[in-house]
């Protein structure tokens, strides 16, 4: 992880275009709508729909289901649709795009991606991650204040311009996100262990409680449960996805995950209540640490 | 887990006696104070400061830091200590226990518990564990509002008479919890997947962070990481003994967890989406189901 001297473009583009108008690409129009109005907004969607709900809420200028005319006279196109159909949706936009249009996405793995859109794309795609989300999906669900303090990890390639980095890091820190750069494989390694894991944790322990425990008794569960399970509610089709795409990452800190819970279960069984509270005494440490502003932290 | 046709005692008890007013003893005073302004209350503590708090907040009638003269004139008894402490407090409250007085207990394992105060306050005890809390501890985060709504599982004992069970229901239920009734050894299988294993969950993951990611990584994390590892603050000295209280269960649960992982990681490598979406699937409907009120919940 590191933060070259790159410098910030925060002159916002004049025009974006957003491809996938769900959670992600429907926050950043209102965002944008709100924290910059003179910016031009084309979207891009599979389907008809989805662009004319987005117009009828004022959140497009021009909508197209083709993505070589969604991209016409964009300075900055932004890809917020699944992973998987990101590779064929920059094939299709590159005969609409001007040379000078830098490309971002919000895709939540990003070595792959990045090695997919790389050589289509060249030097001015530089892939990010805004770490910012909800159980819930679409457009019903965008905010305007989704970026708000998030933060955004920016990952360039090693053929991305510093001009294009620049523009990309200025683009997510307009919508309120704090941006870190790192390449791709220390993103992936990164997310597996942040975000992908506690996915993981969710979906498996609600199904744990499902299977071992007499019917019903999860209502009798309280708020640590509540919290703990609160992303197993995230769509799983998108989910499947994210974890296959990052699979050695997320599969190595399963593994991490499983044999620090067999520790656990030992230290437990073995009555050996001073390594144990020790254990947690770190954990509290470190929460603690999360919790405050980061001008207050430890250095 | 049943429930037996008890019949709910709700007039309230004219005098409570609280040991150790911290988050849930605290709370217990204010709701008492909102919902039952005519019960007296008495309060224990180890130390006169505690008490000097509770008093100078109009949270107590009388204080003592001597269990049998706390107790003295009680129709109700409530142990809000650590589970640890409380076989030597119910000896030695016993001189001052009139022979009607019902006993109860905020502990959150209860077969240890139970195993340990029957002999001592026979059919009069019924204990409980009032599933509301939070990671902060202490009166300063005690909240009049702490029981509505929760569940509160009440643990009577073979011994414990139908009478005191039916006060003790009518106490929490006064308090605004949702009782259900199930013996100690059904509880404590419950609550270690239900309870301790997601506090277990959330020391993990934090520590696993912090060994496993570069300095600093855990500042870049989003919700679903904050919301996982929340109640890694809690008071680690009191979760060393809940976990080795509850130690059996709870190893068998994190076993069962780790197992599972394994078996996550194993289908994430094997390129085997069709498991996976299926389990994560199981996991969102599951979730879902916990979300909604009881009345629109599928039978």
């Amino acid at each position: 992880m590191s933060t070259p001297a790159v410098k910030s473009d925060t002159a916002t583009a004049r025009r974006v275009t957003i491809f996938g108008p769900g959670l992600i690409g429907g926050s950043i129009a209102l965002a944008l709508r709100s924290r910059s109005p003179g910016t031009k907004i084309s979207a891009w969607a599979r389907n008809e729909e989805a662009l004319h709900e987005l117009s009828s809420r004022g959140l497009a200028d021009s909508v197209s289901t083709d993505p070589a005319a969604a991209v016409e006279a964009a300075d900055l196109v932004v890809l917020c649709t699944p992973v998987g159909s990101m590779e064929g949706l920059a094939r299709s936009m590159t005969p609409g795009l001007s040379a000078t249009a830098v490309i971002t996405d919000a895709g939540s793995v990003k070595a792959c991606v990045v090695d997919q859109l790389t050589p289509i794309l060249g030097e001015n795609y530089v892939g990010a991650h805004p770490m910012a989300g909800s159980e819930r999906a679409g457009l019903g669900a965008a905010r305007e204040d989704l970026f708000m303090g998030a933060s955004c990890l920016v990952t360039p390639s090693l053929k991305s311009a510093q001009s294009a980095l620049g523009k990309v890091r200025g683009f997510w820190q307009d919508l309120g996100c704090a941006v870190t750069i790192m390449s791709p494989v220390e993103h992936d390694r990164l997310v597996a262990r942040l975000s992908h894991l506690p996915h993981a944790l969710a979906y498996a322990l609600i199904n744990l409680v499902i299977d071992t425990l007499p019917e019903g008794s999860q209502q009798l569960a309280g708020g640590s449960f509540r919290d703990a399970t609160r992303v197993a509610a995230s769509n799983p089709e998108l989910w499947t996805g994210i974890l296959t795409s990052n699979g050695p990452e997320v599969a190595a800190a399963l593994r991490e995950m499983s044999k620090l819970l067999k520790a656990m279960a030992t230290a437990i069984g073995d009555e050996n209540p001073d390594s144990l509270l020790d254990f947690l005494k770190r954990a509290r440490h470190h929460r603690n640490e999360l919790s405050l502003p980061a001008s207050e932290r430890a250095a």
